[in-house]
């Protein structure tokens, strides 16, 4: 696929956006609607839904990569069959053939505050791309709707899109950024927070399908016991966007001293 | 499904066991013959191969739950249509009905060691366990044949087993085992490490489908340019059992300092 990169202009910072509500969703166009002052913007997203895939990268199956007609400006658009940590990895090593100066996901339709960071889609891609050294956001709008207004959200992602292409991030970091509900005058500060330690409590719904035999469906309850006020959680209550530096070292750093007193 | 519940003596340790290669996989074999020692044995695992599955949940779709013939003096045996992190969650609320003691995933074919932790099923669920409070421990044999001689391993894995149901872990934080191949007496020291910062450097094959359409497959190479004595890489190139306690806070909390100076 060279004849697509080798469009690439290299004058501009050149953008790669990606989320895991695929590629028709209305908070993607959002967000490349927000990015397009900022650069070259290409978009490489999943053909379909891919909400709580996590991490999750294809290697027991192919991928495919098809031309989307995006419209609206974009240097160029494909849609993958696969996650999105596999549009992130395909994307750069088959679409863009060179790292990108900034990658951004989202904007999502929901919340990834809190433990939801290791089961969003938009953040794995976000967390991938600090894997491979690109300054990366998550975006994350507090509302599921498909109709939902991203208009503030939207310019919270150019004001901090703009930010890390000027300041660039620690090594090995990406951002969580959760945006709350309101209009753009309604929005509060950018607060730089730590992931509260909620959890999911979860239910499953049973039933039984017309030949009789039992499925569930996953439902759950969002708790947070950590009311820290410098978490992202008390962040958003108050009415402000979230902003949580994430990084992919999961050592409890903290554990290594008293697990070595077990004289293993 | 309480009257698989209603089973459950609570006398001995309840100890949940998964994976991400399979019901069928012989790592999960090796697994359940090194805990039957130490308590009631209960498998709730993956249909199929979910190897790479990440963190992935499955809430857009139906899960599935077979009772499965597994032999062995297993308390009971479930197949599950859905994802390492799927099985742990429906199988503590809809089979076990109460959180199990110790859970442990695995023993996976293949390493888990340095980033793979978070592309992991196997993990996955480790990390889940955390989430939920469960003292969970993962483990994984850097042998990824079917046939791969889990002895050694599964040795590992009831010591380290019986230590964690002695002494619990650190709230929020679950065990990345790696165990080189080798024979029992070729067995190293355990080592607790923390997770060398390596990576996969990407790469796709391109095919052509009969049909002319392109398709990819991932491949990939480790690097690892983090040459720490105290890493996961570097206990098991001399031959030892890496130990990475792991949380679930991926805050990189060393960054919100320098971000707080960009003054948003």
């Amino acid at each position: 696929m060279s004849e697509s990169g080798a469009t690439i202009s290299g004058k501009q910072p050149l953008i790669f956006i990606t989320n895991d509500d695929g590629i028709t969703a209305p908070g993607l166009r959002a967000l490349v609607e927000a990015m397009l002052p900022l650069g070259d913007v290409w978009v490489i997203a999943p053909d379909k839904h891919m909400s709580g895939m996590g991490h999750a990268v294809t290697f027991t199956d192919i991928l495919q990569l098809s031309p989307h007609d995006y419209g609206m400006g974009v240097q160029g658009a494909w849609d993958c069959s696969g996650t999105p940590v596999d549009c992130v990895k395909l994307g750069i090593a088959e679409v863009l053939h060179r790292k990108p100066d900034l990658l951004v996901s989202g904007i999502n339709h929901g919340s990834n505050a809190s433990i939801n960071v290791i089961y969003s889609g938009t953040m794995s891609a976000a967390v991938e791309g600090a894997v491979e050294s690109i300054p990366s956001i998550g975006f994350s709008l507090m509302d599921e709707r498909l109709d939902a207004d991203f208009e503030a959200a939207g310019l919270v992602a150019r004001k901090l899109a703009s930010q890390v292409l000027k300041h660039g991030l620690p090594e090995g970091t990406c951002l969580n950024v959760n945006i709350p509900v309101g209009r753009p005058a309604d929005l509060g500060d950018i607060k730089i927070c730590r992931q509260a330690m909620g959890y999911w409590k979860d239910s499953f719904d049973r039933r039984d399908s017309p030949h009789g035999r039992p499925y569930y469906w996953m439902r759950g309850e969002f708790y947070n016991p950590d009311k820290g006020a410098d978490t992202d959680i008390a962040a958003l209550e108050a009415g402000h966007v979230s902003v949580v530096p994430i990084h992919f070292d999961m050592t409890a750093h903290h554990a290594i001293g008293q697990i070595n007193q077990w004289g293993l």
